[in-house]
């Protein structure tokens, strides 16, 4: 007899960390190589994958459990752009040389209560290390009735530009942890950068808005590389141009205080990204009825703007006067 | 106006080597956050992913196209053992600092032949960048008929224990690799190591065998990890033991050789892993059928031993004799 009676580490790592949060019956308590899933009768499943690394999308010091939380966080606020209800996930992650089971247990402990928060268990992974940085990948899977995805293409000249929640926070905070790594921490007091900080490590993605934006949205996508820039992106695929003026769009209380005490800092909040906010289109006179049901399901949505015909955006100050940014959004390239 | 007319850099990478092979029309050209999939009536899903990080999983100066190539196909493998036929992937990658177009331009040419050769279309992605090595996540989404997915589970005592194709070619192609790096080539001639690298490189998915496995198998796994340890997981899962005789194992012809002159390079081919060959458990009387379907979808099987009650794995030498090895498979922990 040899040794392989006995599980190896990486079957114990799984055993113990991870097959608690693969609650679904098709994850055979990631047993397997592979999951099942009886797809729902009359749906349509809804796909999507983003990759996040360590120095890249979080610190390396951020708590582990916010890093598990966020990435499946910005997954989830894909599917619930498109107005899909989440059905379950696969996690490949690659851990760094120096990582040790402690971490490893808040981060699955952080990722687990997402998973039965936004009912979206673990369907099944694959772990392995890396000589680099952390690198986590997850895909997320979710449903829509069939044929109802809401995709990016569909504004039409006309509609109203609809933002949910308050754009800037994340954006803010990364300037900000720049300005104290620096040494110069500018106009914020510090509870007011760790209410901007929570902001970009846990981002709440909108799946209570799901149902309501396959009813009102005619187009939409999360926010996630900037405003201006994400706005340009479905504005072009549209076909359309859009129009908004930055005394409508909505800020948190340290987001709105940042940017009254140095004005550059709009630029940030409108082009930095990590929002994970609802950006949508919706027809004018269905903007009132749109805005209740939000409100019933918990989520703030704001009108910010306008498409119109022709390309490009327009960016309005406070006095109507057109507002240029040296980038739109974020790229990695 | 500002600049956000303009497709970022992302955006133009995506659109130049991606969005040729996201044939699929759920992908929506990758133009959009998701792609959605309608599930094909009558069937299950299968999911799988699995993460390859240059330096632990291919060689950073892997000819590019085989890197694309190899990433997919260790998730097909995956797929094909489940008895799963694709319908789709997909792809999030990390691109390293010192990344190239035209390492992308052939990373996604050997992707995209084999989106076609295997009929799964890209569905969606992610592209970032990684101050550590690239890093590729592939999620592959399969089909099969409801309920008919192979899983590890269900082996049993009296079974023929099988696999597909030749055992230890990727492993004994590592070693060889790591000899010639060290000045030694031992007693393989260069042809011969060209040809163990290819199998290391380019693994072959059995995905033709996937709908004679849902016939014949009574429980599938792919060798990823090692034939003696990928049988242990399988054999402690059904709650059953299994003993094989290396006599019988499938071997190509520099893999034999390589055997033949240095019996410990026997070990290498046992436990190394990379095989990407299909394990499975076929009852005994049905094995004369199985083996013809499996000829007829042009995949050679071979009966390598037998499960039998109790638990444990063992291996039996060319005389009988019981062999023990150091380890029984690969582990990243």
């Amino acid at each position: 007899m040899t040794k392989q009676r006995e599980p190896s580490g990486e079957d114990k790592l799984i055993e113990r960390f991870f097959k608690p949060l693969a609650q679904h019956p098709g994850a055979l308590a990631l047993s397997d190589d592979a999951a099942y899933l009886t797809p729902p009768a009359g749906h349509d499943l809804v796909l999507t994958t983003d990759m996040t690394v360590a120095g890249v999308h979080f610190f390396p010091d951020d708590p582990p459990e916010t890093i598990g939380r966020k990435a499946l966080r910005v997954n989830l606020s894909d599917l619930a752009a498109k107005g899909a209800e989440p059905i379950g996930a696969l996690l490949a992650i690659s851990f760094a040389e120096d990582f040790d089971e402690g971490w490893v247990a808040n981060f699955s402990r952080g990722l687990g209560e997402d998973c039965v928060a936004f009912a979206c268990p673990l369907l099944g992974g694959d772990t392995t290390k890396t000589p680099g940085p952390l690198s986590i990948s997850i895909s997320a899977i979710g449903k829509v009735p069939s044929g109802k995805m809401v995709k990016r293409v569909g504004a039409k000249a006309g509609d109203l530009v609809v933002v949910s929640g308050t754009i800037g926070d994340a954006a803010l905070a990364l300037e900000m942890k720049r300005r104290i790594l620096s040494g110069g921490l500018g106009d914020l007091n510090k509870p007011q950068v760790a209410e901007l900080m929570r902001r970009y490590r846990i981002p709440e993605p909108r799946v209570a808005l799901a149902s309501t934006l396959r009813e009102f949205a005619n187009a939409a996508m999360d926010v996630s590389d900037g405003l201006v820039g994400d706005l340009a992106k479905l504005a072009r695929v549209s076909g359309a141009s859009a129009k908004i003026e930055t005394a409508k769009i909505p800020l948190s209380n340290p987001a709105h205080d940042a940017i009254a005490g140095e004005a550059a800092l709009l630029e940030v909040a409108l082009t930095g990204g990590d929002d994970y906010e609802v950006l949508c289109a919706v027809t004018e006179s269905r903007f009132g009825a749109f805005a209740e049901a939000a409100g019933k399901a918990g989520v703030p949505v704001t009108a910010i703007g306008r498409f119109e015909a022709g390309e490009g955006i327009s960016v309005l100050g406070a006095e109507g006067q057109e507002l240029s940014f040296e980038k739109a959004s974020f790229s990695h390239f």
